[in-house]
């Protein structure tokens, strides 16, 4: 792989300091060479945490660490490698994930329950875990407050550009920052969170309250976005708040309406992570949004939207321009959700290409064509049975999919 | 598309008459020009049938058509054409079906409701039906008892090479005869019949009982098949028996001993069929059999083993003969049956990769790369949690799967 992808943005965006959080990354070794590998993320004591993980059968020993200590919900470190996703790696696998977070938490004056570790990469290799516990020490030695494309630059794998992203908004009036990394480009599906995607903010909220929020935010962010439909083994997705410098109330309930903007300014930064990483979908040329309403449901019309993502018939016909809406008929057909396909209404582009059951004499294929042939395709369905709507991202399925993953270890 | 994929059988099979069946095929020019692409098969009266049909809520309505006739259970004629799907067609793609089969029926000397019909070829199209009833006569001119591959090839759309297969076997000691057509190539996924296959048999059985033989016999075949995992409008598995000249004893149930050997003849007939499809497959280069065993269940077993057979990761690794295990790791795991991780067996063309949570010490890389360069693939999992056993075949993910379905309609 070299040069951006036809779908990256110009630049990283600038990401500003967050009170209370302080990063670094470095070359390791761990498979890579001539790179960072490892990233070190410190939290000021009093750091709050909530996630999300894959829900994989086979997760990775990263993750069911993760998943033991997100009930306490506090925070004081992140030790993210990339290289190895330490999956599949048995009893062995579980103590390279405790001897990391013990030799972070030991540098940061913490618990090691308080350390979080995720590891992104290849599954089934042993992680050589001194190759971490060697670097940890100057790791913590450079930390800085914002090294944020260092720090996203450290956890890509096969993805082409770093994915930051950032908004500022309030609190009861009060200023507040959420910042946020990911990382992801192939092995990208929905039923969890995503690959690995890191929000950070000075807000000062109780776990409980930080869960409710991240959850249906992930939803219509992480868990919309789909590149293969192949779940990863290692999908983790951590916010924590330091509540460093708040002056903003206390917040003990996420419905609180003080929280509204922090709740849009939240979404909108895990939104445009989650597309940045279909942007870098592996072998990706065109920026696909399907939007389903008339579902039975919010999470049935996602359920649909996915299944036309995710459909190769679908995704090969984007990229080749072919506005073959016949298989939009095929993949909603086959989502198993309620329809009615005699009210069914299909568009592409905004413009209508069915309705009531077939093809409208107006329809002008040389017209959709054309919309097809841009970077940004928009597909409209109305399933005429409810009134639950959702939005998925996705891309096109190209000869480079097939480049990168036939031939990703060599 | 030219030329024959490296997995095509060398010749189509030499099929012999099934008594009370005859056939022809002709060029009706449906879509196609220069090839046949309308079938008409004619069964002699009493001839009793049993059918699958695709579970898609957008089903064509050929197939609405064939659901309200199969439970009458008889049949003296059946009409299929290749080009046109006939799939959201509206109130006049019914029209369409009713008028073929009445133009059919009437040549035939029987009522519409016996004439069964199936379209396969593009969504959304009207089918100019006139094509068809004008096409008839003449086609009913030239039946015969042996036009098997005139058959075959006239219900081709991407197929490459027309698919048969024929089994002879016993019922009570007297010989009968299960001959079968198929076609397929995309948008093939289980969940469903298949695109198109029809089963002719001189056997003479009631269809309480063709149904109890048909419906195991494909979820082992048919439904254990998967190309893209993009399931068809149109999939459509009819089985018909005339019992002309039959002198076996007659059968009631389904469960009577004497129809053991035509059970397994029914399997293998319709086995081979689907394979054939597999071997057909868009682009494929190599034939994979994912066997999973130790499942809670035969049916979880079959789901595990698709979701792996579907996983593009896994198929482009196959394409690229790279033996990434890892990326059986992750398509289980994400597969949601129930697993034991830590007690998980995975073998790679017989040889054992991973075994108790990981790689095993003595497994050999190079050994698997080479079986992964061959034709045949073979993948095998033990979930280690009871004894439901299943195999699924499927071919790999390359860049003629893109090039084919990026460029369908033009």
């Amino acid at each position: 792989m070299s040069g951006k992808p036809p779908l990256a943005p110009k630049k990283f965006p600038s990401l500003p300091a967050v009170a209370g959080v302080r990063l670094a990354a470095i070359a390791a070794g761990v498979r890579y060479t001539g790179r960072d590998d490892l990233l070190l993320a410190e939290f000021a004591p009093g750091t709050r945490v909530a996630g999300v993980l894959t829900r994989s059968q086979t997760p990775g020993a990263p993750v069911t660490w993760c998943r033991k200590l997100l009930p306490k919900g506090q925070a004081r470190g992140l030790v993210v490698n990339s290289g190895n996703a330490n999956v599949f790696t048995g009893r062995s696998g579980e103590v390279v994930v405790s001897r990391t977070a013990k030799a972070a938490a030991k540098l940061l004056g913490a618990p090691p329950d308080e350390v979080f570790v995720a590891s992104t990469g290849v599954i089934g290799e042993a992680l050589p875990v001194e190759r971490i516990t060697t670097a940890l020490p100057p790791l913590a030695d450079r930390l800085s407050p914002t090294a944020w494309p260092d720090a996203a630059r450290a956890i890509m794998t096969t993805d082409t550009f770093p994915k930051g992203a950032v908004r500022r908004t309030k609190i009861g009036g009060v200023p507040v920052t959420i910042a946020g990394i990911t990382k992801g480009s192939g092995m990208i599906a929905p039923n969890m969170a995503t690959m690995l995607a890191f929000l950070f903010t000075d807000a000062r909220l109780p776990v409980r309250v930080l869960n409710s929020l991240l959850r249906p935010a992930n939803e219509r962010s992480f868990n919309s976005i789909t590149v293969d439909g192949d779940t990863s083994t290692s999908d983790t997705c951590l916010l924590f708040a330091t509540g460093v410098g708040a002056r903003h109330p206390a917040m003990t309930r996420a419905s609180d309406p003080r929280l509204d903007a922090f709740r849009t300014a939240l979404q909108e930064v895990m939104t445009d992570l989650a597309q940045q990483i279909v942007r870098d979908g592996e072998g990706a040329e065109k920026f696909v949004t399907v939007h389903v309403r008339g579902a039975a449901s919010e999470a049935a019309a996602r359920r649909a939207a996915l299944v036309v993502a995710n459909s190769p018939l679908v995704k090969t016909a984007i990229a080749g321009a072919d506005p073959n809406w016949g298989r939009l008929v095929m993949a909603i057909g086959r989502s198993g959700e309620r329809i009615r396909a005699e009210k069914m209404v299909i568009a592409i582009g905004g413009q209508t290409v069915a309705r009531g059951g077939k093809k409208l004499p107006s329809y002008r294929e040389d017209k959709a064509a054309r919309h097809m042939r841009g970077r940004d395709i928009n597909i409209d369905l109305d399933l005429a049975v409810g009134s639950g709507a959702a939005t998925v991202w996705t891309c096109d399925l190209t000869h480079r999919y097939i480049d990168i993953n036939a031939d990703y270890r060599s």
